[in-house]
């Protein structure tokens, strides 16, 4: 028997149970759900509505209901439309009268609310450990790999070279304003519906800042239409993933191609790699290309949602049931994509020698450009001038640094001898020292920094 | 130990696995890639490959794996990446040397391409019928529904007159629509990939047209990369499925607002309805909601393919693992979201006394200025004096039918006696009797058509 | 000529040219690019790389052209790419050697992203504004309308009565919320990448933190190929605006709702509505559709760029000239949307008398069961007993309020004389008084609170 | 005056009708609407609601007012909200009370629908020819590179050989599933609403099916509500669009990656390539990268209508108006991206060398396999041999063609002379000469199916 049907003269249709009930995915919560009535039953008490022992009852009750859970025995019954419902039943089953009382002065629009925000609140906070984590990981790398030159890419063509510490560290600096997207998410699912019952408020003075201090949350709403109502802290939490994803895929990306034979710059872990059920010979760094195929996963999620919502009325409507899976899908599945690119960095190669092999030697031509300008020839008439001296390289398969003073001064007389120092690596690159740059200081500068936000 | 590891020195990580194991998902597959695995051994067989009795032990064994998964029997191994590396273990196991010899001139990726094309086309068929289940259901509506008028509405507000059949017929044109783009959908993957091996071409010249035969496919894909690389068939399927799905999201809006208090055109049976864990009055229409809001879902997976496969190169990535989540789950909720919309509807009351005491009285508005074009008045003329009409009626709390001829003439001396004619439904309604119009005829003529095309 | 065609033999084909120009886009950042370009000519001759009189010219001849561009007097040339390139050439043409200075030490890489993130933060706040503009509107009707009483809605079923003004204030701190995250993202863009060159930082020691002075920037970018390649900035504002409009969404839904004939609960004003072509007595609330219609524009840019960003590697590629117009353009919607939104809030008329003719006398079910529990019945049996309560009235055509104490009674014998006097909205809506309830001293502790935000 | 405004007391206000205005947008319609205008003149002469001299003078009025436009010389009032209402302001003007006829037994619901649908059918046909133009393209250059080979890629691992023709191939035979999905949205177009009215079918009754012959429409509408609120037309095209371009962003990233210095396989012409504001060095594959990005923009067109369309009632709402918008900007964009493309592709040089010199010798390894496999090896057995030797080739810097036959005989007894044949390309590709496969005859095929196709 439903536990709403009092007035209804019909059954619900086995095919209507199955599509409505949210068992199967809401369990998820229910650790959660636990704390919370625990929590209501307390307040209830507070509120002289139920006996202390009556809440102590519900709340020992509770917690064997979950220890039940977690060891596989608690018996779910196909009435049991969504855990709230099912914990109610099986509270009441054990505790009695107490537990027929455990639904006064609440609705399950503010209990629901209420155990997901606070679910998402957890999963937030995990995620933004484990990109922590990731950090962690980067700075590592970019601690050892200082001295380590890539070419840096613009359209994937190379354009001026770079340190790996530099590389690495970009992804830092990306990850630190992910952070700080899953922390405003957070701060959003931080304010406590219980108490705004149905849509209108509970009925009963309980003391929702009691409430609030329980189960761990920084505010409590302040309308209660709105707080059965919104679901932007689901939408807010499913966009700081999906963006979050997004960078993920594109340095997946990057790493991919510099996994092919023809960059040949770096070398997956074979216990990162997959091999092939035709081809005896292949490699291939399936967690990677697994890390940007997922990006899919998370953008789709985000529409779904916002989807569900556009145009939704006020309060609440069963539409929203819909909130859940994407959001315990997109969380499940974040977690081990970071776990994953973690351990997919931390266990490469670099393979300085093949790297330095394939460098383009066009790559000092920004600094011959500033060469110029540094003796006072305009920056576009410098850009011409190197335009053409690159062209006469192609034209006669030449490398820059092959040319000599006298073939440089046929293009401006403001070449000097000492334009042949220009073209070494480590030069080019202390060249570009100030604050940002893949300069030596720069990069001791950003490493500092990182390492005292990691702290 | 992983099939492929001959050239590897290190084993998967335990995380890698879990990351890249598709099996949970694609097992759903197992009956497809049973009956590609029989038929590729015949084809092994009569290309001289295997031996007839080494086609028929792994076709033996094919079956009885099969039978034990229906039963719950089939013992998975943690090694066991997909379903198809899943039994092809399995078949060795049981068939020996045989088993050894299945993947000769395969690869996965020609294998996961036509068993997937395979399911595909069998899912949508599925839901074509039930498609055209719902329609019949409508055309069950609309034969009884006659007579029964409503207001047809723009921008919520009421337009003008039509009968329910009307509507119910609207809804059944739409999903003939639905359905070609389904059969159309369907048609892309009707087109079998297996012989294009891991992306060049099988080594061996199996006959591809007797594999399409025994498979049951139209035909056979032109060129091996476009046949591994392709997953347009998984994105049109998924649109089709969204599509559809948005159609219904619109009649589910009509309904439920129809369902409210304030309009009380319908009421939905209790067996499709719920109650409220804390109002005891409500009658709430859990049912559409949930169509309406699942509509979010098929837009999401949508979304999600197009983005994993945006920008991915050619042939095969493994990003393309994520192509039967999100396909499994569209089919399995359209499924659930057809079947309960037909019994909605099949199943709902109208309250026709209830819809006409709400009709307003304005519905004939466009009949009168009609009225006076049909007296040579030109019609933005007409517009206009009706719209004077209305405004007077407005002011002064009076109804169009109860204006005298002197008081209509006093708008435009077009006006006759026979104005009085005009102020009924039936009136209305047969007065746009050309095809496709709400007109008596128009309806019998839809009928006809309907149910023809639902022999 | 191409400013970059140097090595280049062979011009650009005319469609490439049309391809490749953003110049009808971009120049919507003409104003921030002539802010960026006098800072910089600024940090040039800090640095000693011109001349103070250069810049001076440099200067002066940007304020010309701005001007010149304010009057449309600004004349492009079919080789300007983009506005950068276009002012480039323009101040060269006034400023001669200067002005082939200009770009010293700085990538169109560095320039576009500082001046795109300077757009962005200026229409953040633009939009904030608008955002507590129509906060206000909500406000000022709240404070009339705290006597008004409402049926609130779950599942568009009455549910219990609320007054007007909780409805309006729920959207005021949803708005709240809204407000957060545009300041979220506006502080995400708020970090200054001008230095950061193509991407290994210029090579040039510019003063980096003078330059944000100038150009009010809270920060700079620590990473010079993050500070290029990072367009999270812009996600983010796309998604906060479409969070924003999905709310608007839901609010235009339920007042569309609110104005059909059958609700009747509002009117808009004949200035926020328009006619039909055809049927002369309409009057739709266009306004309020077109805001819930424009919603799938907000998803789709944010779906756009999400896309695009998706798998996209370091650094710079041309796949990110694609972010200027989904937010250029979700910024001039959702200006137009607000703007609009409020001034329909502005004006509508509410119609107390309707309303209160179609209260649901069932809306007192709560409120009942809640009487059974302050009589010690606990809360499950109360509703069960409720809902039979509701069955009887429903069955035998009675409402609620009129069954007398003795009929009551044989329902429980909890109910005693006072169960009359729980039938009044008033007595309804003070029952719900707690923090957030729609209680009067809970609408008047929202309206100080919000009132002292707003100032 | 607004034409509608008879019953409205109060003016709209200017931001409204600057909201509600969609001539900026529709008036791309204009072609189709005096097509559409002319024929409904016609249709009404014909059912004698006007004299054919009217319907004549209304004609020419709207043949003048096209060719004014076509000039640039139309001059529009502020008070037109769309085309249509301009158009017939505009002919009134011109023919006097004919134009005031003109609207007779119509509404612009079904005007509007009926022009877009037009509009629709002539895009997608266009797309269609663009498309073939494209694959023309492609049968050209794998006419002339049936002989050069390259390396085939899953995972960006080289896999095995193919010749390049196959490649260009592979997506004429993708281009040929676009084609059908851009024809079934064309035919989903081709059904003719007019007549529909604003919902419940004219009050007049016109000659459809004539009107339907005058239009060019195969079909007309069945039901007027559907006629006016269906928009699955306009998703569907999008939908059509956004496959296309999904499978050219596939395309477009390989053809990046082989324009890579890394890779070398290509390099694009000039004049479709760009260079670097500050790197003088630079070419970059720009028209790729654009064709790639612009996917983001196909699909968020795409999410744009599904999301304004979910949950909308029937039958027109103002939402409706958002749809042209998506559709034009993504019609306008894929016939520029096509261009493009095929240019591009055109006039791009390969550079077999390199390509010859970055061939993996471990390509050969799948043959080694079969090679077995044909010596009576079980293909697992074969590719766990094969395995071995590429890890003892890799650790010994050995190349697989390099292993004399005692060395190969070491890991499998099976080895004989002959193994050493099978390390020339033109031999791996040979073998794999089934239907579809990169072998000679199989390309052959392909060449003349494809030329038959294009026909």
């Amino acid at each position: 028997m439903k536990m709403w049907e009092g007035r209804f003269s019909q059954q619900s249709d086995r095919l209507m149970e199955l599509f409505n009930n949210s068992l199967p995915v809401d369990q998820a919560l229910i650790e959660e759900d636990v704390l919370q009535n625990k929590a209501w039953s307390k307040a209830l008490a507070k509120a002289k509505i139920v006996q202390p022992a009556e809440s102590d009852a519900i709340c020992i009750a509770l917690d064997e209901l979950l220890a039940d859970y977690a060891q596989g025995r608690l018996a779910f019954s196909a009435e049991d439309e969504d855990i709230h419902m099912a914990l109610e039943r099986l509270v009441t089953q054990k505790a009695g009268v107490a537990g027929a009382k455990l639904h006064t002065g609440r609705s399950r629009n503010d209990q629901v609310a209420t155990v997901f925000r606070m679910y998402v609140k957890k999963a937030l906070k995990n995620i933004t450990g484990l990109v922590s984590m990731l950090q962690s990981t980067l700075v590592g790398r970019a601690d050892n790999e200082q001295d380590i030159f890539v070419p840096g890419y613009t359209h994937l063509q190379q354009a001026q070279p770079v340190v790996l510490a530099h590389y690495w560290l970009s992804l830092f600096w990306a990850l630190e304003r992910e952070k700080s997207r899953l922390d405003h998410a957070a701060s959003t699912a931080d304010s406590m519906p219980l108490g705004a019952g149905a849509l209108a408020g509970s009925g009963f003075a309980v003391d929702r800042e009691f409430l609030a201090r329980e189960l761990g949350f920084g505010s409590i709403t302040d309308n209660s239409m709105d707080a059965v109502a919104a679901r932007d802290f689901v939408l807010e939490a499913l966009f700081a993933i999906t963006s979050l994803a997004i960078v993920l895929s594109r340095y997946a990306e990057d790493l991919i191609i510099w996994s092919s034979g023809e960059f040949g710059f770096i070398e997956l872990a074979d216990a990162w790699s997959t091999g092939s059920s035709m081809m005896p010979q292949k490699k291939n760094p399936d967690s990677l290309e697994l890390i940007r195929g997922k990006c899919g996963r998370f953008a789709g999620n985000l529409t779904r949602m916002a989807t569900t919502l556009k145009g939704l009325g006020l309060t609440y409507y069963k539409d929203l049931q819909e909130d859940k899976e994407p959001l315990l899908d997109s969380v499940a599945q974040i977690v081990l994509v970071l776990n994953v690119f973690a351990q997919v960095v931390a266990t490469l190669t670099v393979k300085q020698r093949t790297i330095l092999h394939k460098m383009d030697p066009f790559l000092y031509a920004t600094d011959i450009a500033d060469y110029l300008v540094a003796r006072n020839v305009p920056f576009r008439e410098a850009h011409r001038i190197v335009g053409k001296i690159v062209a006469f390289c192609i034209e006669n398969r030449r490398e820059l640094s092959s040319l000599s003073t006298a073939e440089f001064a046929r293009f401006s007389s403001a070449f000097a001898e000492d334009v042949g120092t220009l073209f070494t690596l480590s030069n080019a690159v202390a060249h570009r020292d100030l604050h940002g740059g893949t300069g030596p200081e720069s990069i001791a500068r950003q490493l500092r920094k990182a390492k005292k936000l990691l702290d």
